[in-house]
């Protein structure tokens, strides 16, 4: 019986891939004038730069801010003028200073949740960053705990159980990612439930193919209760 | 008596702050053919973007990094050129991907008190590089608990102490930095030992005045297991 509910913060709880959509378009808008790159090729020049920065950095807006910048003196061979460099770095400003714009349902179904279960959040990102939205989202009372971690596999799965005394069989992880919130889940063995985003960052993409095993998919957290009751009834 | 004995990371348990000037006498050599400003006032421009950003940003080197750059580009009028500007990113980077290199006595320390106690580390800064450098120092086996934190004020420890089901009158807390490691402490009512490192960084300097109340100081992390034994003695 599942007793313990985790769920993933950006683009699950929260909106935060299209932020990062937009400060790339504004980004984009910046550096065209200086070099000649059409979008397709600064986009990928970026996430090249965020690919090979990721060991370095890990995940989160400084990161990426960090690679906006890289990207644009890269990409311009130097030629960027320091006075725009700065408007990059503001972009990244902006993005960690957002709002925090709940998904549609997202609070009806913590609330539902918390009723029965044990409902904690496990999220990736920067520590403070991470640690202001879930403050700002509004839920953090409902919340059993709230775990920031560097990355989401196998072993940071199984420690967070550990550290807090629940069987994997007793636990439940909903998120938008495969590759993060579904498949290390799976692999020790809980359970999972994934709620697609409507953006996907590309260094989110499963590497497997998850065609192969069965987890449920929901368009929305509003279904989450009466999916997890359909779980419980089959237990 | 005391059961749980945390220590800090940075400077305390490995070198860090003695890093950070060195980068920022780099950063004074690349950015001085650019503007005419003595090392003081560049330093002090420096920390005043780093106060800037602090509630931003956050403790650790993306936040440091990002902060040389927006200095290098506020104190220049945007006059230093991209190159340069990606050898002030470099900086950061050799930062961030530095050994570990553990103060004297740090390992016998950690050694000998996990023969009686449960010893963790409780460390602020960058999740990802506070997780490396634990995992570099060549200690993880021996902690209890590595808890990573934004900020390390009453509220932090209160939460640390709760998750860990540890009474304060059974803790122990020991770092360098009085304003972090000892007078959040001793205010909810634990214990703190305070290991002055040679350098503190400016924005970790007490506001209070420390003198007021009483807690050990040691010269060495060599001294603590004897310190902790006098303690216990008291006790």
């Amino acid at each position: 019986m599942i007793e313990v509910i985790a769920l993933d913060g950006d683009d699950t709880l929260w909106h935060s891939e299209h932020l990062f959509v937009d400060t790339q378009e504004r980004f984009r808008n910046l550096v065209r004038p200086h070099v000649d790159l059409d979008d397709a090729d600064l986009d990928a020049r970026l996430l090249e730069v965020e690919r090979r920065n990721l060991p370095l950095f890990g995940y989160g807006v400084k990161a990426f801010t960090l690679s906006l910048v890289e990207t644009a003196i890269e990409v311009t061979d130097g030629r960027i003028p320091g006075r725009e460099l700065q408007a990059v770095l503001d972009l990244g400003k902006v993005l960690i200073d957002h709002p925090v714009d709940l998904l549609d349902g997202a609070r009806e179904a913590v609330d539902a949740l918390t009723d029965t279960y044990r409902v904690m959040v496990i999220t990736k990102g920067d520590l403070l960053h991470q640690e202001t939205k879930v403050a700002r989202s509004g839920l953090a009372e409902l919340f059993w705990h709230v775990e920031i971690v560097s990355e989401k596999d196998e072993a940071t799965y199984q420690r967070i159980l550990d550290r807090h005394g629940v069987a994997p069989a007793t636990f439940l992880m909903v998120g938008n990612s495969v590759r993060s919130d579904v498949l290390p889940v799976l692999a020790i063995g809980a359970r999972a439930v994934h709620v697609p985003y409507s953006v996907t960052w590309a260094l989110e993409h499963a590497d497997s193919d998850p065609d192969l095993l069965a987890f449920p998919v929901l368009d929305s957290l509003a279904q989450l209760p009466a999916c997890i009751d359909a779980l419980q009834a089959q237990a």
